[in-house]
């Protein structure tokens, strides 16, 4: 998935109501129809209630995840018999957080976290940040009582930087920025007229318009740009610096924070993204086995039959519903009775190869610069460099050093040892912070798509899979529901996976007491 | 001051270099002409070494605000002799931060402030958050260990509402900002024109500038706005919402977060912005008198001659030299002998009406919405809302309830008694969230230009008044420096405060130190 794809993905993403994101492609459609209205509806768990006295209704969980987690935590306070089975050592699926002495167990790759343990010292190697209008997950937050922080996503005074721009000197994201709108908004100025207008637009709306470009672009009341007169910080000027401005890929709207799922406000937990998993985990943890291993799902008449192993232990689960997060392309590969149209699309969509590796840094460098939190971009493989949010002005901070979303880089890094790794984001980030690799130490990394028991990243959906699999796949097969953020329209967001947590458990419940009327 | 001028002075504010913030008009005036070039050079301290041995200098510094402390520390440090005279009963000046029990003491609307006793109920009447690249400042927050987190200066899910904007109906921030820029970037695709750039730009260089236009609008790929074919959440469709969009006085830059010193990162301290005021106090409070009232202040041939009354005592002070933050034009109502063209100064720069009021709220009403933080704009009187950026989820919350800027808004609420101010407020803030009234509770409020000891906010500068007196002013009359914001290219902020120290406190060393050789 290059660049591009994914910011277009992103406007896909953004691009549903609450109210219909767990539905069905048809009204994620209508709501594309509308366009970005506003975003926040009140997002709440389906309205069930308890389960009538005398019905026993048990459902099995697969993947301790936050679709897993959350269903669980829904179903059992509603009278539900669960129990989950992950595959893994620990729980919490793509919201992992990496501290000193946890392992990371990659295929082939298998590190040993070395940061000290302090507890700002942290690498979210998966979810990472928290969109503020997500408030399905964010009541979940608030209900179980983890502490949120402002999360800093965009920041100007970050760097770009692009070998094919000003001779690959960085320059900062507000320079950029400034710099091209400066430009664009003088050129709309010159060439904007009113007689382009829609007939109902008058003279004075032409002159509001003006002016929504004369303070988009700080042009002067002239409607000149200061811009032209001057030489960027990397000593190019005039035209020369605007043909390289607008031909780097940077430009792909990727320096800008703008999409809709990066714009403000994003939220971070205090202390690392388990927390909510621990929370859950306080809650409903009694129901879940770790190290437990599907090796056969079959579709009974009644309901499913699961045969795990664990420990060495081969042991079967009998229960009237699943709700299954194992990724799908994992899922395809276990011995499964699946409806031959429903098994196809198990393996339909490719999953993204994201990769990221944080290092922990001996002092915070990049505070000295005047960067506190946000993003540096570059089209080196590294992509992006992330400051941490927290821990201002401590002595060490945990630096991520790379984040790919790009299959090439991902492919790239996943073939390298962690130490080459390492080396290889070194070297690039000294393209942003010249002397960068002497403030670095105990790089860790992840690629998704090597990761035991999830091998693969986001469900990366397109339009024309979503139209031919994603109502199928939404839709049970049997008593079977396939759940997480792969089963949504926020693929990569934890939203999305409490979405198709909702969706599933709505119509198990429905299910339910219809049968019992 | 309008709300135009506002931007237009935050533009002038950006537009310097650290490396000059100090110095004189006519480098100010350079660095204007580079224009907006990267923000961040290392801003450090004057390198000063310590006093020789045997040398021994005193000086006054009225007003313990934030230059005054700063001067204190860095000459105290050196082996400077310090007295610092604060006329209030309290230190840190336009730094204020404001919690249950306290007294604002503002002339005629004495008020105590009723808030629950809990660390993150508090109001910052005065400063409230730090631009990351104000590095000066910063580096005080680091140096004394004072606790930062990011605030949360913009917020695409919070709302903007005009009453002459479709019908008064509140709309969210985010569909506000995409909505034009969609509307703008359609106007723009169709009307640049590859003859309209620069001679050196060619056809692919257009296609780059179409390309940008696409992703800043979120146009299809044909070019389109999907904005046309919608209806804006208010009810208002195609041409009709435009019209009403660009002509909303709201669209003044102001709703949109992009003047360079709104652009992020800003921080904010954990605890309330005063925290730094303790952490200075800790350093140096044993050389500062509170409740000090400077009655007569008097160039002498070596030095300056001080006299102020304090527990009704007359007292006098003579120092070798004086550092000065006591408001210009209350400092020209004192007994003094400086020659007229510098008194004459004193009285040239008006100074800000700025009012502020805030509330506790019962719950924080505001996160049901999705808002996280951020500010929420109106064309009413109350002009902002702030939610706060910490205490996310706890049951209560700080809210500002108003934060005007422009004079006849600031007129009119320090007209009212604060009981008046709450109401109004409270009834104004009911457009942006209906029920406002009945989460909100214990109003306290801050006219600074009726606030003893102060008797005005920021001084106002413009280009006329800056290009006549600023030189002037910085530059000592005999052995007494004018410092704080106000004598700064930075007023309003904490960082122009600093360097006005900066600068004061580096020639006076060197005017001792040549002195001395």
């Amino acid at each position: 998935m290059s660049a591009n794809d994914e910011m277009s993905l992103s406007r896909r993403r953004f691009l549903h109501l609450v109210g219909v994101i767990g539905g069905s492609t048809a009204a994620y459609q209508a709501a594309l129809g509308l366009g970005a209205l506003p975003t926040v509806a009140l997002a709440q768990p389906p309205d069930i209630a308890p389960l009538p006295k005398g019905i026993r209704k048990s459902v099995l969980i697969l993947g301790a995840c936050i679709a897993g987690l959350v269903s669980a935590y829904e179903l059992t306070r509603r009278g539900y018999d669960v129990q989950v089975l992950e595959a893994s050592e620990r729980v919490g699926g793509r919201v992992w957080t990496v501290r000193g002495g946890d392992v990371i167990d990659e295929v082939g790759h298998r590190q040993v976290c070395n940061f000290d343990r302090e507890p700002h010292l942290y690498f979210n190697a998966g979810a990472s940040r928290i969109p503020g209008e997500h408030l399905a997950l964010l009541g979940y937050w608030r209900e179980l009582n983890v502490e949120l922080e402002p999360f800093v996503n965009l920041n100007r005074d970050a760097w770009v930087q692009d070998d094919a721009l000003f001779g690959g000197k960085r320059l900062r994201n507000r320079e950029y920025v400034n710099e091209t709108r400066s430009f664009v908004a003088e050129l709309g100025t010159k060439s904007i007229k009113p007689e382009m207008l829609d007939e109902q637009l008058t003279a004075a709306d032409y002159k509001a318009v003006l002016e929504y470009l004369r303070q988009f672009g700080r042009l002067d009341i002239n409607l000149k740009a200061a811009r032209s007169k001057r030489t960027t910080s990397a000593g190019f000027a005039g035209p020369d610096a605007m043909k390289q401005l607008f031909n780097s890929r940077i430009l792909s709207g990727m320096a800008y924070g703008e999409s809709e799922d990066q714009q403000p406000v994003m939220l971070v937990p205090v202390g690392g993204m388990d927390k909510i998993v621990d929370a859950f985990m306080k809650k409903i943890g009694k129901y879940v086995q770790i190290g437990a291993r599907v090796e056969t799902l079959n579709l009974t008449e009644k309901g499913v039959r699961v045969v795990y192993r664990r420990k060495g232990r081969e042991q079967e689960s009998l229960a009237d519903f699943c709700i299954n997060s194992i990724p799908m392309q994992l899922l395809a590969g276990i011995d499964h009775n699946f409806p031959n149209e429903y098994a196809a699309g198990l393996t339909a969509v490719p999953r993204g190869k994201y990769f990221k590796l944080a290092f922990q840094a001996k002092e915070r460098f990049w505070e000295r610069e005047g960067i506190y939190g946000g993003i540096s971009w570059t089209m080196q493989d590294i992509s992006q460099m992330w400051y941490p949010s927290n821990g201002i002005h401590k002595q060490k901070g945990v630096i991520l050093g790379a984040y790919t979303f790009a299959g090439a880089a991902g492919d790239k890094f996943a073939a390298l040892s962690p130490d080459q790794r390492a080396a290889l984001a070194k070297q690039q980030g000294e393209k942003l912070h010249p002397g960068y690799s002497n403030f670095v130490e105990h790089g860790v990394s992840v690629a998704w798509h090597r990761i035991n028991h999830m091998l693969g990243c986001a469900a990366a959906w397109n339009e024309s899979l979503r139209a031919q699999w994603f109502d199928r796949l939404q839709s049970p097969a049997g008593h079977h529901y396939l759940v997480g953020d792969q089963m949504s329209h926020l693929p990569s967001w934890q939203e999305g996976a409490v979405q198709s947590a909702f969706h599933a458990i709505a119509d198990i419940d429905q299910r339910v007491r219809e049968a019992n009327t």
